[in-house]
């Protein structure tokens, strides 16, 4: 890799000039992620000259490596004319992917200028969420019927080597006569036969297969029971209508755990890049944080409601905020344990049960650890022993409610349907703020007469 | 798949009755997923039981599904010498992983009792970490020299057929006479070629390799540059040592993604299951929690340093919590932006300026919108506009404050080579929750004329 100090700059620079060489040449010396990069720093414009610039093919593989977001952004500033010419050449599954994120109108249009073939394949796999088989799937695959010999499939494979090279082939699928699939050739198998064998005899037969709905979910379970590089998906009829390919699936799982962290801190939708517009940027954290201070207005108005204690024992304004934060951690501990536990599948929505238990446990441990401790500190500062008692009493039972919510809330909004990551948070938080306010404040008031 | 209501039940009753055949049949009848499971609710007792019930091939294969955690506490409860018939069955690049997880006395025990190739492989996978090459390859290629031809590797292949099996073979390796990699054959190669070829004139010369030490970040950009199914591994000679698939790679920034989640809620080493002993998650969970209850005493020792401000005007208590958290969140978003860009490669630690700029008009926006609206509910709340002033300034030069530290504090701790996601999320807490009650208590010091 030759050294590129302001990769993008360069870029900058064969664009103005209208250096199509140059920009080529620059693109490729990159390493992807360093190519990626600095196209992602262009202006709108500069990136759709530089698509128009480059040959189709390299213009699809620079698409195919841009997050999705990104890609169908900048697809939206070419004429459906150049569109169509660059995602000609893209795979079936990432075409399907980033005309999806356009207007209807503007997909459309850029369909009607693509290849009726690849039109054909996009427009299927669209109507598919990309978190199901239907829209993970690929439509270049190879496919026999079960009545040639290991010699037609070699002399084809041969014929067409060179349109074959995109497929990435493993297997071949071997199909009936009337269309379901029957069977799968490995390819090493085809490297040991008789070159009069027939496919039927060497295929494995009643091969497993997923459907166009299957979920990512699913789909990872099955990668994860069977070393296969894919998996056919049939329709209805059992007929053939695309492979899942395992590396799609991994990145997909891959993908959908680096948003996860983005949903859990509130923002919209799961993505955001530093390239994307500041209103826009500004708006997906926004649309969260509006709902999050009506959460805390509503935890803070139990502080209100307890003036009179609070003005007569100034020293509990130190201590709420210790008591709901430190609460508020350990709660997130248990929902950070309870997402990863079900995402890696070890635990189900049905068990909150079990989870409460396992967690109660470990929230009494913390609880009572952390509460004697800020308890002393309390009693240290102020040599009162009733402080003392409020502060350690009110953070050890409001840690063991924490992690018990905490532990439960992920498994209840997925055994809802409801999304964990996006809203597991703030119903913690808002939670363990209001009942740590409550127990510090309500526990003062009872002990009045002992702390002034 | 069966019905199990109770996979766990049936499971602990075929290993009470020492029924080996059910046990077989029960873990064999499950998907991956739901055996693991079952599996991790076992006694440690019952775990060994198991193992040692189930023929080697299977126990090898469940052990490889298990998270390596478990799988390394489930063999320290095995005799070496049953753990050693079972690990012969594993491969090597699990072997390794789940003898480093063990006193290196009991991973001696078990290298002694097994396969002397097998401890071989083992032995030298062992002496690199699990992020890097030498830690993430197998041992298991196939290899020829390049004085072979076609025929010498068909019929190798055609030999061997049963050992490959596992190799999970794409490519075939070529080497020179006296050791260097020189080549790469493509099965598909040898599919269209004849018998006499010669390999030397059909491999890929000058293959791209790796060597041992090279980082999980730059395999995964090896194989989003390069659509390969596996990389081969050199060692400082040129000679071929192992291969690391790209699924090896994926599985490795998948799960290094799900830890890095428990790792920002401050959970020791990113680990934890439910079914590790209340102790060790309890101690896990609190070597954080103490920090932290530290970093809020010293933030809170703010809110005491301004007693007599508070006293003055109660109503500023009820909103520090508002103004830390709200921060706080605000922050925390920036921070999961500047992790995700940092895994993805779109941003580089020596960026932050770059990053403080994007983040400081996100900051404005943010702030000034957060400030007005919270401002005006002090002042329709209490009537007094200077309330509204104090708490609306503050709130917006915090969420400033806390977005840019957010975004940059990832890249500097990335830049300084610690692990962002440990320690993000404190040094924001502390900084955000610190200078919140520092603006809204001094400044409402300093207008207390107009607050009283």
């Amino acid at each position: 890799m030759t050294d590129h100090p302001q990769p993008a700059e360069e870029l900058r620079a064969a664009i103005t000039s209208q250096d199509a060489e140059a920009a080529d040449l620059c693109i490729e010396e990159l390493a992807s992620a360093d190519s990626v990069r600095a196209v992602l720093r262009l202006s709108d414009n500069d990136q759709s000259q530089l698509m128009t610039m480059l040959p189709n093919d390299h213009a699809a593989s620079l698409l195919e490596e841009l997050p999705e977001s990104e890609a169908a952004n900048l697809v939206s500033h070419l004429t459906a004319d150049q569109a169509a010419d660059i995602l000609n050449e893209v795979n079936s599954d990432e075409q399907a992917d980033i005309l999806s994120r356009l207007s209807a109108a503007d997909a459309e249009a850029i369909l009607r200028e693509m290849e009726p073939e690849e039109a054909d394949d996009a427009r299927r796999l669209m109507q598919y969420a990309g978190d199901v088989a239907g829209g993970l799937m690929i439509s270049e695959y190879l496919s026999y019927v079960e009545s040639s010999c290991v010699e037609d499939v070699l002399s084809d494979l041969r014929n067409h080597a060179a349109d074959y090279a995109r497929y990435q082939v493993q297997y071949a699928y071997v199909t009936a006569q009337d269309g379901p699939l029957v069977g799968v050739l490995r390819l090493r198998d085809l490297l040991l036969s008789k070159p009069g064998t027939s496919v039927s005899d060497l295929m494995i037969r009643d091969p497993e297969s997923v459907n166009l709905l299957t979920p990512l979910r699913d789909l990872e379970q099955f990668f994860d029971r069977h070393p296969y590089f894919g998996v056919p998906v049939t329709d209805a009829n059992g007929t053939l209508v695309g492979v899942v390919r395992q590396n799609a699936v991994l990145e997909a799982s891959e993908e959908l755990a680096s948003q996860t962290l983005l949903k859990l801190t509130g923002i919209l939708g799961g993505e955001e890049l530093r390239t994307m517009p500041v209103r826009l940027r500004s708006f997906r954290r926004l649309s969260w944080l509006s709902i999050n201070i009506v959460l805390n207005i509503a935890a803070a108005s139990v502080i209100a409601m307890y003036q009179e204690t609070l003005e007569a024992v100034i020293a509990l304004a130190v201590f709420l905020p210790i008591i709901s934060d430190m609460s508020g951690c350990s709660g997130n501990q248990a929902v950070a344990v309870s997402m990863r536990e079900l995402s890696l599948g070890l635990v189900k929505p049905s068990e909150a049960f079990r989870v409460l238990w396992k967690e109660a446990s470990v929230g009494i441990i913390n609880g009572v650890t952390l509460g004697l401790l800020l308890g002393v500190i309390a009693f240290l500062w102020k040599g009162q022993i009733a402080l003392g008692i409020v502060v350690a009493t009110a953070l050890a039972a409001n840690t063991i409610i924490a992690v018990c919510i905490g532990g439960c809330v992920p498994l209840l909004l997925s055994g809802l349907k409801q999304d964990p990551a996006l809203a597991s948070g703030p119903i913690l938080t808002t939670i363990t703020d209001m009942c740590g306010f409550l127990l510090v404040l309500s526990l003062a008031t009872a002990m009045l007469q002992w702390l002034v």
